[in-house]
């Protein structure tokens, strides 16, 4: 079922939370925003583009550190309010420089 | 590396997204939100418990569907400011009845 960009639910700030998993390895990469322009751009380019809320601008993931993201497919979650954006990349997600940047255990 | 709790970095209002992921099929079953009480009942209990955005109460996943999530980790990202939550669970996580509330493919 393809959903209309229209249908997304953004948040007061115009935002939604995007899950990036790892679309073999199925390791989930990181969480990051995307505004209706980084949707727009993801889509259109096949690359994963988000707003980053501590700089206020669009952040090309990978434009830096030559990491890019290449989308193989995003979903939209039942409420439409979050996305998730399976993808393969050549290099880490985190610019720690760890795979994902989930590797830190909370608990146990 | 065990985080404390304290380190959390809850938004304005006072959440943070947890996505919650099979821990044996990797499939990535929904996004929600916890605040630090239903962060330390998840933590205590073993079962996920969330806030409810849209009833403003705590949520224990699965207490009227019985199905109830297993904790198998809790892990927190670079910047302390989202969880991955690897879960066990008997049935769909999808209040649809769909295993993952990702259901629904956006594009391509």
């Amino acid at each position: 079922m393809k959903e209309e960009l229209s249908e997304i639910k953004y948040d007061a700030n115009g935002l939604v939370p995007a899950i990036v998993q790892d679309a073999d390895a199925h390791h989930v990469l990181m969480l990051a925003y995307m505004n209706s322009t980084s949707l727009r751009l993801t889509l259109e380019t096949g690359e994963t583009w988000f707003w980053s809320r501590s700089r206020k601008e669009l952040w090309h993931k990978g434009a830096t550190s030559g990491n890019i993201q290449k989308v193989v497919e995003v979903k939209v979650d039942c409420d439409s309010d979050s996305l998730l954006i399976r993808v393969t990349s050549a290099g880490p997600a985190c610019h720690t420089g760890n795979r994902t940047c989930f590797y830190r255990v909370y608990s146990p």
